[in-house]
Order: C-alpha cells, then structure tokens, then sequence
C-alpha cells in the first residue's frame, strides 16, 4: 500500500495516543469501575452542515485514523503522566498498558462526496475503546474533509485551470500545512508547494521564485537572467516586485527572447498582487506581441473560489492559480463541525443485542439518529447520477430490483417512488474486531475516485450559492424508531 | 531548559526539514549556482494586520522556531528525493548534505504584546540559509501567535473567570491542536482539554463527561450517580442532555446531596447547550436553594470573546469557560499575516556591508521598511505604560537619559518629546553564528511574562472593537532612509 509506507515518514513515527481530550479518560476509567468498560457501544461520526453553506462536502482523513488505530498503544511515559493525576485506578492503568484495539469500524472512503447527517464513519465495540478514540477520528476527519471541501470547490471555480496548494506558511502548525497538501490534492488540486508533502505522499510539488530573489540581485533584469540561467527550461519569472507592467513583464519578455534564441521555450510568468484581472490581460496582450502566446500566467494573492470567480468572469487571462492562505486554513469557514455521537448500547457486559440510543436537544437539527445503521446511495440506473442517499438500520436491504420508496424525513407526505436504480452501501469495513480488512487506495486512486463520484453529484447540488438540497432519507424502520424514542422521552 | 526538554517527546522527534515551500530550494540552488550563496542578507520577521481589528497581538512559537533551527539537517532520504526532481545541483546537494545553520537569530521572547510592522525576529547570515528557513519560521509564528492573540481576547473578555481550551476535535491537524493549547495557554488560559498538551508542555489538562456518558446508563441520575462513586470529590456534571433544568439539575442537586451526606463537596455542573445566559441564571438559583452556592457552573458551546461579553453583561451566572472551535481555529480570523521579507544584503559573497533593501507595492501599507534593524518598546517611568514601539536601524541607541522625539511615519508633523521614559530593546538575540545563546524561559514564565507585559498596555488599546491605534514609529535615521529609497525608485 504506498501511501501507508510513506506515511511511516511523516506523522506515524509520533507516538499521539495522548492526543484526546482528557474526559475520554475520565470516562473510560469510569467505565470501567462501574463495569462498563466492555459493554458493547456503537457510535456513528457525523455532521451537520456543509462549510460556505454548500450543497456537498468531501470526505477525507481516513488514512490517517486507519494509522492511528493501527498504532495505538499507551507508553510508559504515558501511563506515568496519568498516574501522576491521582484521578485513575491501577485497574484503568493496567487496562491501558495491555490496550488492544478490537472495535469493528466502518467508513466512507476517502473522496467521496458526502452529506449532513450520514454516518460518515461508525464504531462498534467496548465502550472503552469507542470512547478513547473519539478526539483523534474527529480531529483527523473534521481537518482534512474541511480542506478537501473548501478544495473542491475552488478547482470547479477555476473552471479546469490548475490550482496549487500555496499555504503551509499560514496553515495551523506542521500538520496542518501537511495534511491540507494532502486534502487538496485529493479534492482536485494540481500540487502543492510543500515539498514535505511530495516527499512523504506524492503530492506534486512546485515553486519558482520569491520577492527576496529579485531583491537579492542589482536589478529586476538581473535576477530574472540569473534564473533563467540555471533553469532555462521552467523558467517562471515573479514579475511584480516593482511593477508589472512598465518593468515586471517587458524584463521577462527580453529574457524570454534570450532563452528563445537559445532554443528554450519559456514556462510563464507569475503576478502576487495588484489589480489581477487587469494585470493579466495587460501582459496577455504585451506577450502575445512579443511572439510569446504560449508562455502562461499564472495568479496568486489571497485566492478563493469568489475571487477565481470573479476574475474569471470578468476575462482574466490566468492559466493557473496558486492559493494560499484561504484554502490552507478555509478561511470564510474554518470549522468541519463533525461531532461522535452514541447511537447504541447493550444494556451490560454479557449482552450482546444493542438498544438504541437518542440524544435530544431543543434544536431539533441536533437530535441524532438513533441505532446501529448504515447508509447508502441510490443511484439513476440509466444517467449514472447520484438520486438520494438513504440511512437505513445495519441489517436493512434496499433491493434495486423492486420498487422504493424515499420520503422527506421531516415533510413525510413529500415522497417518491424509485425504480430503475442502483443502490449502493457509503460504508465499507475497515476493522473487524480490531483487525484491518480494508485495501486502502493510494492517494491518486483516492483522487480520481473523488473525480469520479462528484460527476454523479448533478450540479445544483454543487452550486457554490443556494445549492439545491440532496435528497438525505432515512428508511422507512428508521424513521419509525426515531419517531418511538422521540415520543417516549417528550411523554414524559 | 524545562520546556525544550519536553518537547523531544512532541515534535522534535520529526524531522520537519522538508516542510519548505519548493521555491526557497529552487532559490537556494539558484544562489548557489549564481554565487551568491554565501551573500550576507538579512530578513524581518513580521506582520500587518492585527486579527479581528484588534489592537495588540501576542508574539508566540519562538521554542518551536528554535527546535527546528537546531534539528535542521537533510537527510538521505530528503537529498535522493530532491535529487529525484531534476532540478538541482550536485553542488547544491551536496551543500545540503552538510548543512550547518550558522545564521544569526535576534527575536521578541514569547509572550510580549506585539504590534504591526515591528520585526519579530530577524536573521542575519549567509542568502542559502536564511532563505531556506523562511516557511518553518512563518508557519510556527504565524500559528501560535494567531492562537495566543485570540486567546488573549478571550480571556479578557471573561473578566477574572478561568478559559479552559476545548477545541482539538475542531483543529487543524495534530499541531494545531497541541501548539493551540500551548500558545492559548500563554495567553492566559488556564488549562486545556488536551492530554497531550498537558504530558509535553505542562499545560494543566481536565475533563469529566460527555453526552455518552449519560446515554450508555439507563437515566440520567443513574450516570450521574456512577460518575459520583468515581470521582466524588471532582464531580462536574453535564446537565444539558435530556433538559438543564427540569432534569439535569434536579438530578444533580439529588446527587450532590447524596455527595455532601458522605462528607465530600460537590464540583459544578456544566451546561453545553442551550441559552445559557437564562440556563445559569435558573441553574444558579436551583442550586442556591438547595445550599449548594459553592458548586461552579461551567459554560460551553461555540463561545468566544463575543459571545462571553454578551452573556456576562446579561448577568449569566456562569463561573468558567469551555472555549473550542472558535479558538482552536481562530474562527472568526484564522490567518495571522506574518511575512518575511529581505531587508539588506551584501552586494556579493566578499563583503559583509550591508545595503538596505526595500520592497516596493502600489499597496502603501505593504511596502516594507528598509535596512538591518531593532525594535525598542519606550515606558513612562512613572506608570510604567508603554507609550510607543519605535523601529531603528541595528547601531542606533535611544538614550533614555535624554528627551527623544517620536514622530508619526506617515504625518510627521505629529511629533511628541519624551522625558521621563525608559528604553528596552525588545528583540534579544537567539542564535549566534548559528550557536544556541538564548536562556529560554519555561512555559509558565512565559506565560507569566504575557499577563506583566499586557499590564503596560493601555486599555484603550486592548479594546475589542477601535481600539487606540498603538504607536509605532520609525527611528528619524530609519525614516530618512526609507524615504531616500523611495524616492529613488520612484524617481525613475
């Protein structure tokens, strides 16, 4: 599995079992003293609202939960700084010490479009480990399906011009430059410019030059000759340290003119501030004349999906867009607000059966889904498009051969009937009793895969304003027994 | 060294060299094969905005530049990687392989209250290096002061009650959990929700339940109960589940009792959900009653600096704070703008003169300020108030046995004589030729640091919204050669 074996150069030399909000221990030491600790639980990791108010989302951060689990261990170090709180039992200890992970676990793959609500990942085992793990799966899914969809949906806006991840300089710490590279790239970004990144997981990485090269040299000329020296054959030069027009680009042009009669064709230029929309077809224009039509430009600058809009729609002439700081931290909505609900438990340690779990709110938009369930997608038999995904209890069966029926959770009376369709299960298994069974994809597999299924997503759905609402169901035995529990706990 | 010691368990154990933006290697590679390599430069560090128009920031992530700074090496794995890409020399590779950094490193300690356009840290060495550095250096800068200035605000805003950090299912990645808890910590916050954070750094972590906790039991008084058995003299309790004030705190009033009747004192409860100003008002008086007025209501929920000031000035009977997402991601400003920029370089390898550079922008503010330079932090002797920040070239002293003239860079009929004032150098030096020479302070002095050094601010300038623009001036030397540089350039 190649991105598994380059992960071991990255973040799983860390030893991050700590890394847990420190009421998962309280809890699970409580578990445990109150003879809880194995009690069969269920928890489903979900959310609740795309970022940007979008219609879709992008899932990703798997790989990294894949290696966590895979990992898990308490050290002596660990164990000592827990003794050291005076809050847990040397039966907790003891139990951490001999820690084996041996939960089942399901996901959604990585790149696939998912929505508010669905189970994106479920849990199933003692309510120890179910609980410990809860802080890593939030924190590694919430990041990078947040970067992945913010990704998302600048690609589409540059309209199948490349995009490059620009931002580690701004990202929130190591990880959070590293793994964005990753979310990025698996959402439809070209590359990156963090060379840790391609090192570790493959991802391209590019970069040409700085505002200090130029400054560095006598004069903008200068330094522009300097690069094309050494990298004749991509020579992308910075053209806005002093000004784009009346010094940047006819420099560049007398380089490029060089370089041709060398035999060197030039690769682009690069614009970093000013007026880009402007900018860019001044240069188009003075390049063009100058013979130059195949060298692009390339835009960068406190890039989004708005401006790329805009720039575009107002005739820019970019060819690609490097984005930095709000694609790196999603700027205009930096939280992916999944949370890990229980969604089931057996009454006590020697039962088996789960009962189903509810957890109320007077928002109503917070109140769960209760039970062990799974969740599936129906899919137009003749178009290919995705119709509506559908949450069902884990040993339901939509069959496609017979006629189904979807209705609106809330509005029941809004109901249609599908017949030539494909329905297939989101979830896969990944662990089964703490063994991994899944054959995880490598990272380009993951990005084409994210391709590929956002196609099915028809395009009201991906709209960037007002997306249409995707059809999110819960089955027919599902709705029935959420409509149970709601109406034994308000009888009260 | 306290801390420095911790961190080897964190991130030191990475080797984090790669985590560079391709174009300072394609740089670097071109400075070598340009010979100038060796060229003497110098960098500031800094930035130009306050977030959330705030009108001061706190400088945080110096012990993680430094951990790098010390760890910098290429592996053998980094060099055949680069050498992969095709673009670089064996000179230059083999530069890297017997990398030493020998820059010099001059930086304002963490914890001060920093201001727009003073240089955090400055390098001074040879272009390969200092270049070289530049995206680790912004990354580590860039994220903990972002965190430590919202916390800041944050902590204000609660006026004396205690912050805890909550937020690492929200983060991005595992950095931004752990560097968010220690940079929140720094700026007053009084602990973390964090275990890791607590093992590495010291950071006082705690926790007691989730919603889960109450769900896997048959009622509410029932885990209540069995959290009590386990902790009876640390019994916080989670009131919101099915409803705070029908039933959450009723049954906790019932446990507490039943607590108090052993000879144990009950915690606190804590509310998450909900309209929490009316939530603790009712709270407080139901637990008042029952003679509990010494049990602690704790509130979260998407709380930031806002939303405490609101609730507080409504009398929400709250005695401490759960911050999460909106602090973990600095939701409503996630990028802190740091930037560095070359400020001087020799005019090639042989010399060791410095000729002052300047980047020039259609954007007034971003034009950038000239020369290998320091910054001083002037105080009224009598109060001991910081009056002004005043950036002068490297060899200027302000004597401050003598008046001095400040003066607004931008109109500069607006001056004002200083007497009675002290001087201090803000920026203390950090490497030496590459030499570790800092005596860093633990996390808790730095944290003690933050609260004296905040304590010389006005309050007017601690304001959330218009605050009193803090003065920042530039030496009369420093003034006269910025405008001798743009004159020049503007002149052609």
């Amino acid at each position: 599995m190649e991105n598994k074996h380059q992960l071991s150069q990255g973040c799983a030399a860390r030893n991050l079992t700590m890394l847990m909000d420190f009421y998962e221990l309280t809890m699970a030491n409580g578990y445990l003293e109150n003879h809880r600790g194995d009690t069969v639980t269920c928890f489903d990791l979900f959310f609740r609202k795309v970022p940007d108010q979008g219609g879709y989302a992008i899932m990703a951060g798997l790989e990294q939960v894949i290696t966590y689990l895979q990992q898990l261990r308490f050290s002596d170090e660990d164990l000592a700084y827990l003794r050291s709180k005076h809050l847990f039992s040397e039966a907790f200890l003891t139990y951490l010490a001999n820690f084996r992970f041996t939960c089942d676990v399901w996901a959604i793959p990585e790149g696939t479009p998912i929505f508010p609500n669905e189970p994106l990942l479920t849990v199933r085992g003692p309510a120890i480990q179910a609980q410990l793990i809860e802080t890593m799966l939030l924190l590694s899914i919430n990041h990078q399906s947040l970067i992945a969809t913010k990704a998302s949906r600048i690609v589409r806006s540059a309209q199948g011009r490349p995009v490059m991840e620009f931002g580690s300089r701004r990202a929130h710490g190591y990880d959070g430059a590293i793994y964005a590279a990753r979310a990025s790239y698996i959402a439809g970004c070209s590359g990156t410019a963090c060379a840790l990144a391609e090192r570790d997981f493959r991802v391209p990485a590019m970069g040409t030059m700085a505002h200090s090269w130029i400054q560095l040299f006598d004069s903008e000329l200068e330094a522009f000759r300097a690069y094309a020296a050494v990298y004749p054959d991509q020579c992308t030069l910075l053209v806005d340290t002093y000004n784009v027009i009346k010094s940047g680009v006819p420099n560049a042009i007398t380089v490029f003119k060089e370089l041709a009669a060398q035999g060197h064709r030039p690769c682009g230029i690069r614009i970093d501030s000013g007026d880009i929309a402007y900018l860019s077809k001044k240069a188009r224009t003075l390049l063009d004349e100058a013979g130059f039509e195949d060298c692009k430009i390339i835009a960068s600058n406190s890039l989004d999906e708005y401006l790329i809009r805009d720039l575009l729609v107002q005739g820019a002439k970019i060819d690609s867009f490097g984005v930095g700081e709000r694609l790196v931290t999603s700027r205009s909505e930096p939280v992916f607000g999944g949370v890990y609900k229980l969604v089931a438990a057996a009454s006590n340690e020697n039962e088996t059966d789960l009962i189903p779990k509810i957890k109320l709110s007077e928002n109503v938009a917070k109140i769960t889904n209760p039970g062990f369930k799974t969740v599936w997608r129906l899919f137009d038999r003749e178009t290919g498009m995705a119709i509506a995904d559908v949450i069902t209890l884990v040993d339901e069966i939509i069959d496609d051969t017979k006629p189904y029926v979807i209705f609106d959770p809330e509005f029941t009376y809004k109901r249609k009937t599908l017949t030539d369709f494909i329905a297939k299960k989101l979830q896969v298994p990944i662990f089964e009793k703490g063994v991994y069974v899944y054959d995880a994809p490598t990272l380009s597999e993951i990005r084409q895969h994210c391709a590929e299924q956002l196609d099915t997503i028809w395009d009201e759905v991906k709209r960037f304003e007002n997306p249409h609402a995707y059809y999110m169901d819960l089955s027919e035995p599902l709705w029935k027994l959420k409509r149970e529990l709601l109406d034994r706990y308000f009888a009260v």
